[in-house]
């Protein structure tokens, strides 16, 4: 892994090595530095994106269950909420959901600000509302005075929280990993095992739905497609969204960027290995046994495409005053 | 609040005031910014006080409940342990901390490092054991690697993991308050109604137990001196401690330094404003009513104890491996 700070274009002199000016031509594409306009909306997103007082109980924030400290993921099976409640689903990561055609695993939000209010109203996460969440902020006189600066209003409310929030996660892309060096020309950026993974997962038609700049996150995919998968959880999948049976079990297709951060895999988290997600999903979605030897191949490739983290200095949070609803963590 | 980067040390330059070198003969001291003589030391103490997953859950890390974005607090009554466990006790402030005369309220531990082993282990804090979290530790290539460099050996024990986390929590110290640059001789740092809660907070005893450069933290006193202390929590302070009848109800002094950052105050957290808090200290330890005037003069002067907050990049976790135990949220 290689840090970057955010906004910082890092010009990386590569001794011995001469970049190609145009990129290979794959189904993968190298993934972009975030463009930062609003360096102001994307500091105060980041607070908010850090700040428990965005839940009930004051202890859960958005960092919780897509900690950027862990590849944007909380690497649980399902995440924890309110009350410790047992979440239904595998939390996803944060990193590069910008990328994705819709967020949610069942693609219920249609972009990162619609998503950004779910969890804090969800009873199961953050077991806030809206409306509370707001007195919160609007209590507080240090986020007053950087909506004030940001949106040109003292007057907080949701839509302006979670647009912030957004433009913060926007920011989270992770460029420059190795597979998208040797994407613009630098043969030496992969071995010869890692493109041997390459050359399987794309010829064996995992490219077929994990493609694009975020090997992933383009379009809804049934889960089980040459087998059955066989699972307790009781996520239903694109279904639950457009209720039409035949999308029942459809999952947005995750990326697989950052995967070797992201265990476990799946909308259930039931792989607790990448070796395992890849045995899984050759036999289910492509009707494939891959030898030990393959899955291994792949498993290599797939740890090229960790790339460069987001890196930053951990926001200090502006305090509560003395007219800021406390948190309830443990009122009934 | 002001921002420094650890181990920088920043050179202030005051237009239009002449620092005098000598300090202030004060009962309180100004702070020392942190000497770090063992970088790669602070760096791995960063990453496991980040890292949940020394706790059972693999939610909970030291940073849960002393949250360094939130004054090193986490800011409710009483912290939230696994399984969602309410805490006996409000999480003191980790900023500062190696001043204290001993650790945790009733100074059960006597130092930072044996401290830090403490809520590993404890069923209601992070639910662990030493064993387990050590199981966890040393099947991390990119810890194994970190403790070899910083320890020579590659051997993970509780001993490195908790001098580790010390080493780091040592340079969480919050220089350069306005109330120090007072102490060190800017007459300007403090306004006339700051000076004036000073002069109160002095000449009306608070400094009796107050003092130094932590601002407390250097004794144990009876919570109630003159007046009964009336709660609900069943904390016994300091009896718990030595067996001891007359230690009972005797709590570790709170350092005041950030106060400000670390609400809900007392032992029990029931505190929420720093203008109850000094109302009631006032009666019951000193016997004293404050007029409103007189308690707003000495928050004034509290809110000058918040200094430069510890701000650093937040740590990247080094990931797990197929070998590692995966954590056990909701295993009963």
């Amino acid at each position: 892994m290689r840090v970057k700070l955010i906004g910082i274009t890092v010009a990386l002199a590569v001794a011995g090595t001469a970049w190609a000016a145009t990129v290979r031509d794959e189904p993968i594409q190298p993934l972009q530095p975030a463009k930062v306009t609003n360096p102001g909306k994307v500091e105060l997103g980041k607070k908010l994106f850090f700040d428990p007082r965005l839940s009930r109980s004051g202890f859960i924030s958005c960092n919780s269950c897509h900690n950027l400290s862990m590849g944007g993921s909380d690497n649980l099976k399902t995440s924890i909420g309110h009350n410790w409640q047992e979440g239904p689903i595998n939390s996803p990561t944060v990193l590069n959901s910008s990328l994705a055609v819709a967020q949610f695993w069942d693609g219920r939000a249609a972009t990162l600000k619609e998503q950004a209010g779910g969890p804090i109203a969800n009873p199961g996460e953050m077991a806030f509302t809206h409306d509370l969440a707001i007195d919160v902020l609007q209590s507080i006189p240090g986020y007053v005075a950087e909506f004030k600066s940001v949106f040109g209003s003292s007057r907080i409310d949701i839509d302006k929280v979670t647009s912030a929030i957004a433009a913060f996660e926007e920011t989270l892309v992770t460029p420059n990993s190795a597979f998208d060096k040797w994407l613009q020309g630098d043969d030496k950026a992969l071995n010869a095992r890692e493109l041997a993974g390459y050359k399987l997962f794309k010829e064996s038609g995992c490219v077929a739905c994990h493609n694009g700049p975020a090997v992933g996150g383009t379009s809804f995919q049934k889960m089980g497609v040459v087998e059955p998968y066989k699972t307790t959880s009781t996520a239903e999948g694109r279904s639950a969204v457009t209720g039409k049976d035949e999308d029942r079990f459809n999952f947005k297709v995750p990326t697989l960027r950052n995967v070797e951060l992201t265990y476990p895999y799946f909308h259930d988290g039931a792989a607790q290995t990448l070796e395992e997600a890849v045995e899984i999903m050759g036999r289910l979605q492509l009707g494939r046994t891959y030898s030990k030897q393959e899955i291994g191949d792949i498993v290599a490739f797939l740890k090229t495409l960790t790339g460069d983290q987001p890196s930053f200095i951990m926001p200090l949070l502006p305090p509560s005053s003395n007219d800021t609803p406390p948190p309830q963590p443990f009122a009934k």
